[in-house]
């Protein structure tokens, strides 16, 4: 569907400078956009397609609105603002609500109006299900789970019992919500399993990646609080806490019970010990190893980055050999007080 | 269903301090726990809940349970006790045999008894499943494989083809068991495939976590042994073999032909390079990388916690300057050594 | 099916020594074989096999040929040969072609011929697949996506809209492609989702193994290009670019934007951050940091490998004292300097 820029920038907020009445129907990057194409420039690195840009407007930001060579829409956010534009343009697939013949729908499931239940997936005893909800094809939602009105499993996501969805909720495929936790107790050296009876409470707005688990509570509930993305092959182990707008980036593990504040971000890999408490606005980078609690905002890091292999080869050496090298330091440093005539060195 | 102290301590052996015909219908923590509940106090970090719990018994160790203000079972294992006790209160979902309209089972496949089949859940041809196996929703069982009895995948597993389950596996959703091995014969630059033949033996007792993969032997059996417990999002590769009782937190990846033996613990993230003998009794904390075999008892680790973003930038570089450390140091020998008249310092 | 030992040397271009007429009707160990099987010597640590082995042939290198006691097939590359044998000895299933009753395929979706759609698999509107395709049992074929002649997705496959696979593509159970990209835009603190409206571009003769996620790209496409091999449980991020045949082990995961060439080997585990430039024949040892771009061919590292949890606490503790170790060495060289009567050191 086409809108006229004039249209789009009352509706972003965004400062429009050129006409008007120019329509776009899509969106496009500086370098492949064209005619009926909007693009964006949110990042310099990318200045360098602007001049030469065919689109027929550009998001931008106001110290480079001059230097656009088409209409531009100008907003102190250029990325925010282009998600924002994006989602009017293509707006998420429509579905007309509905229960494909080849689901399978517990007879006591509640349903609101809207719901579209793809084929092959199955929908067990006891389970709510919000208006506009979409759940795609080989899903499973287990028994007396809930889903809030228009969130969307897409396709091949399983919901164990006891998963609470708030509104809103985007789950990815193959993602598995609620499955038992890691939880054994030793019995001479053979693990007995400690029931996983606590579910899994999840908020509004969440979004959560492809292939992720989560496991359910041991007794009281895992807890993802509103407005928490989780990207891809994420584990998220029993009664970990993920307060408001965390981020968190793919590969990551949470190890059990540990609490990780609001407005965090942790990069692609890290891992957390269990226990453990994170507070708000702490920033991992990838591939950090997490032992102990960082309760103080701040940008944390942990792992040492990759060098040629002779190189590193040489580091692991020297770190085998640094006792060695204290040795030898000390040792100095009694041979210079001796030198000193016993006065230790200032 | 409401269990009598006195019936509860019997069966898991622990002695009782209190009211015998105290009625306890379900587990809950010690904070939360109301009347009829029965708690647990295994790690100190909680002792600070046990004066003001309102549960109407607790599992404690014999030097704490003076201190309980409620029943008490008194275990030297209260963990394990607490562990027991739960599975008798909360049971696993029973289900009633049967196989689901929407089931697709190949004629030849032999059904012991009481075996219930999930909707949408396929069993291809060859198969055999032991009596009171659970196969849930979306399961796929390949060709060729095998079930023993009382076993259970929760929803949407993959076994492919030549997967031998052992007894009361309990495998959960999304696991993959069988897939082809990372086999590669290199043919001028370009990847010859090595078709991956062998199977994937599994013993009794093994419990396999969410979107765990275990691929299947190159010509004989990738091997997971009686007892052994995988976590989440773990990938064993083809030909491993993982020992007894062996325990393998989330994200671990274990790559081809290594071999860990018995009552082995591996932390969350930890990497094994391939073609490596782990030994019984070895523990590895988490995401360590184990490049060479560990064939002796112990605990062995591997990264650098995370610090401050400004401190870990200090410490690369301090780690790519050991060298130059080093040289000044061996000037500074060679210079003392002149000024001690050329003689060697002690 | 049984093959004379003279017609199979022909079909993979290995010298014959022995005798041309002897059948063998499958591969084995040299360890385990048995009469009619044929194994193979690539690795000298099993030389030790070779003496006493009961197959009826072994595929062997010319300067081990004398030491076989048995019929040989001798080849260069002794691996590729047994690829090359296995792979005729023991085809892929092979599988009538057909739509199982329980499978949905839309009105609209273009099958050519020979194509087989398993149990329980759905296949959306707008789909083109090519003859020969085998879609498994549970696969999901999303909207507008196109799978290359002699393809195979295994068993619970998810493609979402907008995945194109060229042919011969091998896809094994559980992976994800064509998922949402972990975009989001900040909005005081609040995630705005920024739409993924690009695709999967996969070559041909690509495999990707169980349980592994590629997503779509943002707005242009997620690219795979051919003969690329990627093990099992690997993250690949919005708008990544795999080079031809670059094989990835497991575990290992790509953030956006980031470019690998031809002919890399990524190593387990490793994590690469987002908008690099990796060049061709570019490789990674396991679980390898990359935080920079690496154009340059070579062989990179970067992780600490595991050892004694008490070499490892003194390891970080020295590690965390190295200021001060240059503080001492520093004042040393001062002291030096003074005891050589203000003459700096040689």
């Amino acid at each position: 569907m086409a809108y006229r820029l004039g249209d789009l920038a009352k509706r972003v907020g965004a400062e429009l400078r050129g006409d008007a009445d120019c329509e776009v129907v899509r969106v496009d990057q500086l370098q492949s956009a064209t005619a009926g194409a909007i693009s964006f420039l949110a990042n310099r690195q990318y200045l360098k397609y602007l001049s030469d840009t065919l689109a027929s407007a550009v998001i931008i930001p106001p110290e480079l609105a001059d230097r656009s060579p088409v209409n531009a829409l100008i907003s102190n956010n250029p990325y925010l603002c282009y998600a924002q534009v994006a989602a009017i343009l293509h707006p998420s697939r429509e579905f007309g609500p509905g229960i494909h013949h080849t689901a399978v729908v517990a007879e006591d499931a509640e349903l609101a109006e809207g719901v579209w239940i793809g084929p092959c997936a199955v929908v067990e005893a006891g389970s709510r299900i919000g208006s506009g909800v979409f759940i795609g094809p080989g899903c499973v939602v287990g028994s007396g789970s809930s889903i809030g009105r228009e969130s969307r499993l897409v396709a091949n996501v399983t919901l164990c019992s006891r998963v609470r969805l708030g509104e809103r909720v985007l789950i990815h495929p193959g993602a598995v919500i609620g499955s038992d936790g890691f939880g054994l107790a030793n019995d001479n050296g053979k693990w007995i399993k400690v029931p996983q009876l606590g579910g899994v409470s999840i908020g509004n707005d969440v979004e959560i990646g492809a292939n992720t688990t989560i496991d359910c509570g041991t007794i009281s509930d895992t807890v993802i609080a509103d407005g928490a993305k989780l990207d891809n092959q994420i584990q998220i182990a029993h009664n970990v806490e993920i307060g408001e707008n965390t981020a968190i980036a793919g590969c990551v593990g949470i190890a059990g019970s540990t609490k990780v504040g609001k407005n965090c971000t942790l990069g692609g890999g890290v891992g957390l010990s269990g226990h453990l408490e994170i507070g708000d606005n702490v920033h991992f980078s990838g591939q950090s190893l997490v032992t102990r609690s960082f309760t103080e905002p701040g940008f944390y890091s942990g792992n040492l980055p990759a060098v040629t292999n002779s190189e590193w080869r040489k580091t692991v050496a020297r770190i085998r050999r640094m006792n060695d090298m204290m040795q030898r330091l000390k040792a100095l440093e009694k041979q210079i007080e001796k030198l000193n005539n016993g006065q230790k060195p200032v």
